[in-house]
């Protein structure tokens, strides 16, 4: 993986039954960016959690952001990481 | 992760349109094996690929293998990777 190609990780809450929307939100970003993205990569957990990391960095959050990404807010959200690392 | 949540990792063709068919094993083997997986990686990649590793170790190649797996074979190539694990 170059830094042109960062890591996006979805981390969801198998007891809340998160895997379905976790999983189209791979497929959608992966769709969307194809070879721009080294890797969509799922991570079960438990305990409400629902978060989005580009590399290292918390994109999403559910709490913090209000429940989950939409087919709009999904690809915005990362289009902005995008963005604020090319600017610096 | 711990050696007993592995990562499994799908690397897959996009010029072949191949994200269906990886996006959908993703998500068997999430609702199979749960968190005894640390977590399932799609891999955007070109030129025919599709394989599917545990840790380190490839379970499957598209060439190797006779094409993809299904939904009968699919978990049974995790669970023989598993047991070969355990017994060292």
């Amino acid at each position: 993986m170059t830094p042109a190609s960062p890591r996006v990780s979805i981390r969801y809450c198998t007891q809340c039954n998160w895997l379905l929307r976790s999983g189209w939100m791979a497929q959608e970003l992966l769709s969307t960016f194809g070879q721009a993205l080294g890797e969509v990569a799922l991570i079960p957990d438990t305990g409400g959690r629902f978060e989005i990391h580009v590399n290292e960095t918390l994109i999403w959050e559910r709490k913090r952001d209000g429940g989950f990404p939409g087919p709009n807010e999904l690809p915005r959200v990362l289009w902005r990481r995008f963005l604020s690392e090319l600017s610096g």
